[in-house]
């Protein structure tokens, strides 16, 4: 029996739990997890006899070096800053290591060891990274084989509320980490290539430059560019590729209301506000508007507002004017503060269901004949454990463990899911979980196409 | 004979230099100038008897401390990060130290064993930090003694180029560290306080929200708000005050314009632009401006300027536009390419004279009887050797190493010059330099105040 060992049991390990338990016969495997909380784990196991809870802290590096040399894979779920911790730990225990997050230059430099040792450390395999790299290469691929070549590759990718649970008029909800969502970008330089030209967005325009698209069924989105797409460039060998942009989605107007966010500046995480304890989001609000000696707050807000007054129905939405309770949050930045007002209205019920949407587009050029290609795929959680953002995450890595155990990769080192050993089984199997790609492809006539 | 020795033989040492090889006689001094150019030294002494040039690099500490020991006063005008390591070596011989810099909290920490010593570490004796303390403190102070509360405190200097050679329609050019003026405020948020409310400014909205001040034969300028303006309510001991805050001006129209800048992205200098070298000045816009696949670079900037249309000439005359040549520099941020792209045309011509301008703006309040004090003063640069910029910062600091000599400062420690002891005399001797505060007082209404 093998030991497959899970360090972190959050949000987004319920679907690999899931995966790996309903196959734990099959695969003759049991399914060791640590996490601080017993009930965390419990609620994913379901005490399932192939299960076994580890109660203690993952950061604890005995505990886990313990544990580690009892396993035959490490999963960790553990936040991405402490993958390289257990990556290290991996080599000295001769394991394989699975994470969903991105490649860091640290985690890079175990590449030739970990490859030495005959060691997989499997990165980027969850959604985004993960489901977006596999469901590219395989496009990407398939366009090479037959000898054609890419000239625009576009891919979008947000987590986002299900329309059934859509009740607010923001149409957004926090799906994973209100954190991260709120600070999404901040203070960096978005850079993309658009037909050879270098684009950078300052994060005070993120918001500005959006592009829309539409998903048949589901209606209109909108997405900003995320961070460095060029980075991708060497990753999917698209170095001569014209165009290439990474976006991600929300509903169609979030991002316009958003950026008044941005502009006030309140989702500024590097300084703290003064007696944030006691300030109420009015209070909250006025710190970032021009003073004036006699206009209220709504009245310096809809000033503030200018032509997007229209907007000003969203922010009284989130109680933004309320002076009824206060923050009670000390030293806190004002990222701090958006979120805690944030989250009163954008988490998720006990009943609303999640949506996870991708988009990718492409332009790809045979015997100068151009064509587009579209995929996408839209996913909706089943309830608040086994949500689109958990299933999406988690089944991809639960697949690539259970490909680790029928020795099915046979690259080793450190690697991302680009390559097809891994894409095609684990995109062909996240199909029986409604994670499926949507495929379109039109011809173009390229005199339209360059005007 | 005293030994003053001067780190440092750059722009703003030379009417330092000037000053005290004047007075050398009167106080038998003699002035010995660290600097790795000899001909920096030269050109500011004019090989006078009573001067030595000491060419070396003052952050070799061996030979650094081997001068500070023959020293009785050192003069740091090296860039401020060193000035902690010149206290410390100071704290070592027991020398008393000058520097024109904002106070660190690592030089705090010197204070208390510098006061052990019975020694001076006088900081912040420049202009803006310097003559702005010692101007406002002789305003407070008079205030406070006749029994006055200060309602408002506002504060604002800047470094701008004279009327005489005023040619841009920029109307500015740099009198001081052009990389400094690129990046002022960058990705910082501005603080202040006004009718008792804080406010935050971030670094996208700074150049927005400006204040106009008008200034009798100079005319209009306007301010935008200068980093942490609380820090200085400890300083001024204006805890109290329900409005402080300190700015730097500029002529008016300027912010609007620099705003442009900081919206396109080109003032951040904390990311490198790729292939720098071959950017030229319209290639540079291009970057930052969304793509378009058919508009001229120009008229995509216009779609940028938007209402603010008619800023083009001035960026036209930046030559912004041009092809002609590439910035050459290689693994350049943003900022470096906006810097070399203004030095060109914003550099002061051999003839060329600068200005300082110095204004503040005081409310305060006797037996409930309301008054405004203003107080400002206007300096014009003698020519590019002896600007303003080099006697308002040079000018303190010379006097002060005169008091020193002469016994006539008390205080030890790290101090800076917010006593009487310290400000009378030094505010008096500038008249004769021609920094002389204009002081206005008007009675006002309160009723009118109020509203």
């Amino acid at each position: 029996m093998k030991n497959i060992l899970i360090l972190g049991a959050g949000l987004s390990s319920s679907s690999l739990i899931r995966y790996l338990l309903q196959h734990s016969e099959n695969l003759n495997i049991k399914i060791r997890i640590v996490d601080q909380n017993l009930e965390n784990i419990f609620v994913k196991t379901n005490q399932h006899p192939r299960s076994e809870a580890l109660v203690f802290d993952a950061l604890d590096k005995e505990k886990r070096l313990f544990e580690i040399e009892k396993a035959d894979i490490v999963i960790s779920m553990l936040p991405a800053k402490y993958h390289v911790e257990v990556a290290k730990d991996c080599l000295e225990k001769n394991k394989h290591l699975i994470t969903p997050s991105y490649v860091t230059n640290e985690m890079k430099a175990l590449s030739i060891e970990a490859e030495k040792k005959g060691l997989i450390f499997l990165n980027e395999i969850g959604v985004d990274p993960g489901i977006d790299h596999m469901s590219a290469c395989k496009i990407m691929d398939n366009v090479k084989e037959k000898g054609g070549r890419i000239l625009e590759f576009k891919s979008y990718c947000g987590g986002l509320i299900a329309p059934i649970s859509d009740d607010n008029p923001w149409h957004y909800k926090f799906t994973w980490n209100p954190r991260n969502v709120v600070i999404a970008g901040f203070n960096s330089t978005s850079r993309y290539v658009e037909n050879n030209e270098f684009k950078y967005i300052p994060y005070h325009r993120l918001f500005t430059q959006v592009e829309e698209i539409n998903i048949p069924e589901y209606g209109a989105f909108e997405a900003y560019a995320n961070r460095d797409s060029l980075s991708y460039q060497k990753v999917y060998d698209l170095e001569n590729s014209p165009t290439l942009l990474r976006g991600t989605l929300r509903k169609k107007g979030f991002c316009e209301a958003w950026n008044i966010f941005v502009q006030l500046g309140m989702t500024n995480p590097d300084f703290v506000l003064d007696d944030s304890e006691n300030l109420t989001p009015r209070k909250f609000l006025n710190v970032f508007l021009p003073y004036h000696p006699s206009l209220t707050i709504e009245e310096k807000f809809i000033r503030f507002l200018g032509p997007q007054k229209h907007l000003f129905p969203l922010f009284e939405y989130l109680d933004l004017f309320s002076s009824k309770s206060t923050i009670g949050i000390p030293n806190a930045s004002a990222a701090v503060i958006l979120e805690h007002i944030l989250i009163s209205k954008w988490k998720l019920n006990p009943n609303d269901k999640d949506m996870l949407v991708m988009f990718h587009h492409f332009v790809v050029e045979f015997n100068h004949q151009k064509q587009i290609i579209q995929s996408y795929f839209v996913t909706i959680g089943e309830n608040n454990l086994y949500t689109a953002m958990s299933n999406t995450v988690g089944l991809p890595m639960a697949i690539c463990t259970k490909l680790i155990i029928q020795n099915k990769i046979k690259q080793r080192g450190v690697i991302l899911p680009i390559s097809k050993e891994i894409y095609v089984p684990v995109l062909y199997e996240l199909e029986d979980y409604g994670i499926r790609f949507v495929e379109k492809q039109m011809e173009i006539n390229s005199k339209i196409y360059n005007s």
